[in-house]
């Protein structure tokens, strides 16, 4: 199963030939990020959050949409999300100065004509159980209308997520290059991906998979998530795709040659800090429902242990690869499928490069 | 209860006029700095405190005065204040070179003639249960007679303080400016402060407050700090005198027209590290005792908690304004109430510009 | 017991003629240096060390020799010693790259003729139970054929040690100067040192001490350690010789007039991190076996908690002196013993001046 690059690919991709560090390009603000899940942030509450080392007040009015501001008072800066909402105001638990969904600032101990100016809005959008905001400067896009097959009732999605202190590049590659199942060996079980081919399009790019079990066995955990048990899983006969669609990626994976999918993932990274080097994760990983209703409710704890012990594998690791980052000062990596060079491109191409390290 | 303020007040305060950073304005070395609390420094021993980064060792002798020395040995540098005191001397741990209060050294395994240089000794004082130190370089001007009421034995006097996280100045801001009164009203209940004035002069200002409780209800905690229950609390009648006498400040309230204080609070806080980012405070908490004797003893417990909980609450915002500036890199406050923009303009002109910031 | 310096040795030795900052020279690494004890590798398995910030991998395969490679996979940079080890070779976790003794790697989804670059491998050796690498760029030396008494069976040894936060000068130092018995004052009660001469040359210098008891009390473990109890503690009449042999150390104790060491201590100090301000101390302890069988078994309880507290009390106080030197930011040390001036001198012109300190 040995891939064999031919040399026109080799060249193509000359890892000399990029002068950028992709750990130190940021994630384009003229996308949308999420900041929150939906239910962590109730009615009548504010909560803090962050893009890029920006912080971000999000706030939830009685009545009314979820609004973001920048999460600091105007007046002696400490963060609005400290503070307390009342009707569609969010206010300051220092001197009281309060902000409506416009930014606009009131003091209650000055007069109209005096009141000084408020802070940044950020446009936002809820879709699928999560907040959304818009942290560039151009006008923002409609914002996403759905997240993989979250919104789909024939699928029952598990929503799940953390911080993981590293360069969001590094969650990209990590879920691309499938040759890492080596990681979730004591996992899965011995699995050999076999690369099938890539499209690529402007800001996105999705590669194929199919996987060999050489001894056969097949862990209760993947199975659920795959769709049923199967009596010869030696033969490759499924399907992966994995895809960037910057910034977000989805893994669709559709069994025996199905054209709809059994699993489907939609993943988003949103950097945290102003470095870049930490990423909260927002996974929503969909599992077609099967025929026989229950099911996959009786299975749900195997999957939800299963999966979170291979995204625990995966974050151990990127924060290993961020580590060593670190210490080295610069992008050492020496990248030898070709998918993945590309991939680094995409990703260098469609993000801005950070300002110089601050002390 | 909007506070007007008249155009001429407003332009001879230009925020944009200061170009000076505040919290790069350190406390001006040549006054008297609290250090420890007495109790701290029993006889024979020797208690290690700093000034704005330079480590200070306070030593106790079995007889005669506080002295206060550099906190280094000569030799290998190590702090003498892990050394242990005998007679006069304060001898270093490590090889048990030892020092007196001149600083003089003694390096018991060579002969007289070579004996080298010593530390450099903090002129140093004792007052109402706080001992200060003198970290300039000019001479030594008198030492602090009183500290408020707290040597008065009309008053009972609680002494508390501890490590705040910020700048002092924001400690001087965070008294003076009684609008943030909107932060204690989940401790004190709802307080509408009104500022009547002010007064100023050659390093010291004052500010006059009266306050009016909109539903005339007082908490326990308050009422026995402020001379007990009245009738009807939603008349303004009394008067609260707030002072930055520089560098440090004070608290007088006088209850109903009355020319005693029933509450009077000294205040000092003690940069501890280099960046001054961090102060220690002192507080000396009188309360002028009632003419029925024991109630203020009875009463002691309720108040103890109740101003362990608004300074408390205090220390919280005024970290949160430390690490706004420090996320920010610069003073972005807007303020927009005069008298706190004197009080800035009173500690940058009396404290002295830091170096640039180390790494 | 005070010692005269005569001045002709003051001038010779003058503080201030040396220009470089010993806490900046880095140990040589073209010598042999401790990264493990024997034991802490086991056969089959891969585990984690350093050298001045260098990350090393120690291999050991089911068969045949300890080797050591960088401790990064050419691939992603992440640390081979979370890999496994398969005969005799190492698999990174992530994709299953693997490592031979010879740093060349093998990447099992790529074609033989497109194998990327290996990694750097450390020439290794084991001695008396330590695994120690040669850090360098010349030739390896020959590896060291013995660790003080360490492999002699007329001994009984403890091993011991660990990270001491502080640069391995600071060790040497601690060591030779045997004044600081004060330290240790509380562990061993008062012992005067009393220092007899000093021998030296190309890269190494020992001293010779004799000790008195002005209160003639010996503590139990140290009578253990160096040869039985004594009815008269209060002549001198035993004799410790302290060397240096860069980069490591020994201390040898002579009792009464005997030439074969009762005690005999091999210390070796290897820095952890790149500024050097870590070291990870690797000790040999060894005891003469007395001649009456089992004694020496019996009294090893003892003697490890003593020799377990000396060693603490050292440890605290280079500690202390590191942070002194990172507050003060240079060695303002004054050193008046002359044979720790030369200390400096051998330490300082056999080690390496390091690069700028990184941010």
């Amino acid at each position: 199963m040995d891939m064999e690059l031919d040399s026109a690919e080799a060249a193509e991709t000359n890892i000399s030939s990029a002068p950028v560090d992709l750990r130190r390009v940021g994630a384009h603000p003229d996308h949308w990020y999420p900041v929150a899940w939906s239910h962590e942030v109730k009615k009548g509450q504010v909560v803090a959050s962050s893009f890029a080392g920006e912080p971000i007040a999000i706030v939830r009015p009685q009545q009314g949409d979820v609004y973001a501001l920048e999460d600091r008072c105007a007046h002696r800066q400490v963060p609005l999300s400290k503070g307390s909402v009342k009707d569609c105001r969010v206010h300051c638990c220092y001197h009281g100065w309060s902000y409506d969904a416009s930014g606009k600032c009131d003091v209650p101990y000055i007069g109209k004509g005096k009141q000084p100016n408020g802070v940044r809005v950020y446009p936002s959008a809820e879709c699928d159980g999560i907040i959304f905001i818009w942290p560039g400067s151009l006008p923002a896009a409609p914002p996403p209308a759905s997240l993989g097959a979250a919104g789909d009732k024939a699928y029952k999605t598990r929503s799940f997520g953390r911080i993981v202190n590293c360069h969001y590049t590094f969650m990209h590659e990590n879920l691309m290059d499938m040759n890492h199942q080596f990681l979730h060996i004591r996992t899965t079980g011995k699995v050999t991906p076999r690369y099938l081919g890539r499209r690529a399009g402007e800001g996105w790019m999705e590669l194929d998979y199919t996987f060999a079990r050489p001894d056969s066995k097949q862990p209760l955990g993947e199975s659920l998530i795959t769709g049923g048990f199967r009596s010869d899983a030696s033969k490759p006969r499924d399907l992966m795709t994995i895809r960037t669609e910057y910034p977000h990626q989805t893994l669709r994976f559709f069994a025996g040659g199905g054209d709809v999918p059994a699993l489907y993932v939609w993943l988003g990274y949103t950097p945290v800090d102003v470095e870049q080097r930490k990423n909260r994760s927002f996974i929503h990983l969909s599992v077609r429902r099967p025929k026989i209703p229950g099911v996959l409710d009786l299975a749900w704890p195997v999957l939800t242990w299963f999966t979170n012990r291979v995204f625990e594998e995966d974050r151990i690791i990127v924060e290993l690869e961020q580590a060593a980052y670190d210490a080295q000062g610069a992008d050492w990596n020496q990248e030898v499928f070709p998918p993945i060079r590309e991939l680094r491109d995409l990703l260098s191409r469609n993000g801005r490069v950070m300002a110089a390290r601050q002390a």
